[in-house]
């Protein structure tokens, strides 16, 4: 998007989400999310369910559980070692999606959607890993992934006094930032102090803030992995839809010191699986949630911010077809990027689709005013809050004024399409950022991010010169269009050529393809990128001033704003209607709760559970389509295998992009799925949740042991998976 | 684009152009073409050849033909009857292409791409013409073709002096609606007198005006058409592309009275067909081409026009992926459109990107300052059109400011995607016209028109629902984007609905899916529709005020003006240059002359014919791929096929969109080749000929008689292409 339509993966197939660092454009579009709050009452004019029903709402802190609403709903006691066990299973992938620990020898369970990216880089044109699947017989057979860690959270702190104190007395610009450099500090005095990888999460949008320490493990090497043909059945056609019928599986491990990790926690296998209206809970780390934006908030994503995204995602899809039909070879190399932006696209269809429904934004509306109003019959509340929602207006004015520059070169740092253009980016401001103390710094440098930013810089994946030039030429087209040709940033980036002559030219000039020159410029800093004569450097620092201007103005006039209007509408929330409130989702871990359940659409019934022989059923119906061929192990075993095995579910769970991976456990602790989806009526859930229609998809734990079993003959896993249940 | 992404069809594969009623958008996106010259000048600072070279440029009169640059360059003499010769027996076909008349028994030959409409329209779900092809062994089979007509250009006379003198003294808009007027005025009387059907044609956007009259043809039958696979082989992938290998032909015939219609004229066909270097012309109707716009008006193109045009197209792509994966169905009932739209997105790209490149755009501001200079340095001309160039500019301002609501009701008309949009908005206009004198009414309605108008009205094409609801939801979106989800406009189109229940309730409440009901709702006028109840009238009657509105501030402050201004624009290229200067393309006939030519793209040199043996080595190349299996008909005959038969071919004629189908003719005016597309350097054509890279594509006349023969056994058709030969 913006600058760069073809490299946006806004989010990657299914629930993935990618970590803000990564997607600084995220952050552009749909600038903040707002505070979250229980939003039946929200969906009651259009939804089946009447206001005043009990809803399976809410991404939930580990530190604010729903214990109330358990023991009302369904009379589960919730302990604070359940609590632990869980936390201490659950794992955040920095691809940007969930996961658990599933053996005591450190096997991790996430999505095949989450490790693509990972099994895609361990692809080569003559070994496709994505299309052929993979799995490691032996212990000795499993691969090392490049470029992934994996985090469990160990600690939570409350620091919310500590951020506020370095604003206290300032105005709001100012206060903005120094809120920054004190979450830089806090996160840097962690690090220190623990050794653990350190985060400061910002809750409710600036109502609270609190320290998140992570275990963070670097060696994760790929064990078993079904064709891509299985695990994403029915291909973009069917993604967000129901019934399914994924294999939606990998499994990866974590070793340390060369060898497999032993955890202090992991999840057992469970024997009989879950049932029709059972209990059950999702610890995984939604990506993001816009639930409690004001209205104004919301018109602005809805007229401008979503429909750009859609656009843009839309742009970038033909453009990755256009590039995928060229032959076999330019298909896998853009394959991974094209499922991340088909997928991104629905989700935006799916917003928009939701923000357009008149009744849905005016009980978003409406539900508004009765805030207000209470805050406005409350003379203390009304002095301290009644001016935030009007704040929240003028900051997106302010975005809307400021929108079309920023994106267009590349929002909070210059994104030119591509990994060498985000690598150049990152060494020309690596060099101005490492000189100063980490707490002035801008927030991607500070000493807790370096080293996941460094993993990323010096990654040896591989780049693929036509597929760069493709994206740098897109991008360089689309900030034309949003600037118009005359632009002097334009006509600086085109330095006189065409956007190919030009993208050719930096491309194929740079060095940067070369991992030790990458080193040497990052290493050398200013002194070497002086002397570098890299055309993609110079083309970075042509734009790198004007995009740090812009990143500052969009975070004094837009964020900062938005950070101090939200921290009071919070506090209003919490005063109005207590504390029983989770906040918007902020890709950590949460624990959601619901119910194995079908649902109804239009006049027809769908149950919630899929079996084995319905895949091949789907696959002789679609005969010759695309997206509907199974993969050869699975015809081959069609014989033998129990065509009854459980496939996959649906459950009332509140999730969303960045729950992908996310374990399904029964209320003993035990695995019973795995999240890989939502529905198409979930989509809305960025902005409400609903259970009238919207599900969370799962593959049954069942279909996955039956599967490692019946069709790959994965002994050596399912035993583990079964051994670690004692 | 704009109400209706995804129905927008700009132009049609390969070079079809559709007619300017059919496509008022078009005429919206890029409001008026600018006056046509030589323009080799522009591009001597890119292109290989020096300024002084002479090159094969121009779309010429009929009028005014290239006779002298013919006879210096290729000792060529041109005369009367050689002229009239071609004229009567090329055809304009109303799907918005070429074609030629080939036998005396008025066997018409044309693109497949330009019948392919008439082709889908003649499948169904259990008979797909358009992947099995056709072929009527006896004149008895051929099919009776829906919603299609042929013209013969039969007489053009000189009206320029009449339309001006209409708007003698009168300010720029109440000049421009004279014109209009006249234009309507002149048609009707002309039918009246010959019967002949009558349209002033408006050259130099305004410089002159020609009264054409044709010989109309409604009776056309399917005689012959390939399938679509080697047709359009390499699909969507080669198109521009070459070299090629496509087989793009279909053969119609013209009947009247029930039987084959015997012409005065037709094109004999060659025996030896032609070699490189050769002189060819062609005759045909380029579309359309903005090759004298001035700088101001290229930057409106640039900055908001086109880029707008290509993400819209490219947004209707995917709209129309989505829907094709739904099933093998969905996929043949969108497939006509979706192939119309991915060939106007390559359009639209290539021109963006030559828009794009600084060194044209600088050539063409340099061209502009000389003619100005030269107007500017006679006191006389100065006063005439100086100001011809600030007026062009403020209409682009205008343009700017009322585009983004005159596009978003679907500018001229009320445009909601989908054909029952356009049947109820052509009804509900129809009510409002008829009633007034012809020469009053909007210039589409006037008499010399509705013949057209009402075959389309009342076509017995087929019409699917879940196709029309995609199409109005989309075009709902779309209009909510551009305005605002706020906008009067939109609130009223939804009506409290969202897009998709808005337009499932329009497109299953309404009745005219029914031709009877279209043809009591026409008829009946105002009062039937008072009390029609239909949902999907009642929804075009919401805009229609406003689109009425939005077009006649549209015609008076953009058309109007550019059409004064570009009139003195081109007065003044007289005045500088002389008369040897061609107007930009109108969908009129028109003759370019060139030769057979290959070229040299980087270091690959690329050599003008292709062979049917490449066609095969092309397909084991590609194995597997979509857009390259070849069908049984061709891998059957393949053993006794002659491998060496010229396939395709390149050659420096200048064409564009709508020269799709055009013969190309050799010295002796006897066929031997059938363009069908431009290759990718070729879209800059729009805006200035080259003949560095730039080459029309052809199907080679042997090519068209060897698969006729060696591949489909087609003898009664070979044998008339014969025999028209003595």
């Amino acid at each position: 998007m913006g600058g760069a339509p073809v490299v946006l993966r806004l989010e990657p197939r299914g629930l993935a989400y990618h970590s803000p660092y990564d997607q600084t454009m995220l952050k552009a579009l749909a600038p903040l999310a707002g505070s979250g709050a229980l939003l039946a009452a929200l969906l009651s004019t259009t939804s089946a369910a009447p206001a005043v029903d009990p809803v399976d709402e809410g991404m939930w802190l580990f530190t604010n559980p729903p214990a109330k609403e358990l023991a009302e709903r369904y009379g589960f006691e919730m302990t604070p070692e359940w609590l632990e066990h869980v936390q201490k299973s659950a794992v955040r992938v920095s691809t940007g999606g969930s996961g658990s620990i599933v053996s005591d020898q450190g096997l991790v369970m996430t999505n095949h959607h989450v490790a693509s990216d990972v099994i895609e880089k361990l692809s080569t044109a003559e070994s496709n890993l994505l299309e052929n699947g993979f799995h490691a017989v032996g212990l000795e057979d499993e691969l090392v992934c490049p470029d992934v860690h994996v985090d469990v959270l160990w600690t939570i702190e409350d620091v919310t006094a500590k951020v506020n104190a370095a604003a206290d007395g300032l105005g709001t610009a100012e206060a903005g930032a120094a809120k920054r450099k004190a979450l830089t500090e806090i996160e840097d005095a962690a690090k220190a102090e623990t050794g653990l990888h350190a985060e400061v999460v910002t809750l409710y949008q600036g109502g609270q803030y609190h320290l998140y320490q992570y275990k963070r493990f670097e060696d994760i090497r790929l064990v078993f992995a079904p064709e891509k043909s299985i695990a994403f059945y029915g291909g973009d056609n069917d993604n967000f839809e129901y019934p399914r019928f994924c294999l939606d599986v990998t499994f990866l491990r974590i070793y340390e010191d060369g060898k497999p990790f032993v955890p202090e926690h992991h999840l057992t296998w469970s024997q009989d699986g879950v049932s029709d209206g059972e209990l059950a809970f999702v610890a995984g780390h939604p990506g993001r949630t816009q639930r409690l934006n004001t209205a104004s908030h919301l018109e602005y994503l809805r007229d401008t911010s979503v429909p750009d995204s859609m656009t843009s995602l839309m742009r970038s899809e033909v453009m990755l077809q256009i590039f995928s039909g060229k032959s076999a070879e330019h298909r896998r190399r853009a394959e991974g990027m094209l499922f991340g932006v088909q997928n991104s696209r629905k989700v935006y269809v799916g917003r928009q689709s939701g923000l357009l429904d008149p009744a849905i934004f005016e009980a978003k509306r409406a539900e508004e005013a009765r805030l207000r109003a209470a805050v406005d019959a409350n003379p203390e509340w009304k002095a301290a809050y009644g001016d935030a929602w009007d704040q929240i207006a003028q900051a997106q004015d302010a975005a809307r004024e400021i929108r079309e520059p920023y994106i267009a070169v590349g929002a909070s740092t210059v994104s030119l399409g591509g990994q060498m253009g985000s690598i150049a980016a990152t060494i020309v401001r690596l060099a101005d950022e490492l000189p100063k103390p980490s707490a002035e710094r801008l927030r991607e440098f500070g000493d807790a991010g370096l080293p996941a930013l460094y993993q990323g810089l010096y990654s040896p994946a591989p780049i693929y010169q036509d597929f760069e030039i493709m994206q740098l030429e897109s991008a360089l087209m689309a900030m034309a269009e949003r600037l118009g040709a005359d632009h002097e940033l334009v006509v600086a980036a085109l330095a006189g050529k065409s956007p190919r002559a030009r993208a050719e030219e930096c491309i194929l000039g740079s060095k940067l393809m070369d991992i030790d020159e990458r080193k040497r410029l990052a290493e050398g800093g200013a002194d070497a990128l002086k002397d570098c004569g890299d055309p993609l450097i110079a083309l970075v620092q042509s734009l790198d001033a004007p995009a740090r201007a812009l990143r500052i103005r969009y975070e004094n006039e837009v964020r900062s704003v938005e950070n101090e209007a939200y921290g009071k509408i919070a506090a209003a929330r919490f005063a109005v209607f207590g504390d029983g409130v989770y906040p918007d989702a902020t890709f950590t871990l949460r624990l959601s709760y619901g119910a194995i359940s079908g649902y109804t659409q239009g006049d027809e019934t769908i149950p919630p559970f899929t079996e084995f022989g319905g895949v091949f059923k789907k696959a002789s119906e679609r005969e010759g389509e695309e997206w509907y061929d199974l993969p050869e192990s699975w015809t081959k075993a069609a014989e033998t295998m129990d065509m009854s095995t459980p496939f996959n579910f649906v459950s009332t769970h509140d999730i969303i992009g960045g729950n992908s991976g996310s374990p399904v456990i029964d209320a003993e602790g035990e695995v019973v799925g795995l999240i890989f989806d939502g529905n198409i009526q979930s989509l809305i859930g960025n902005y409400a949740y609903s259970d009238a229609e919207a599900r969370s998809v799962s593959v049954d734990s069942r279909g996955i042991m039956g599967s490692l079993e019946q069709v790959y003959g994965a002994k050596r896993i399912a035993a583990e998976l079964r051994g670690s249940k004692d």
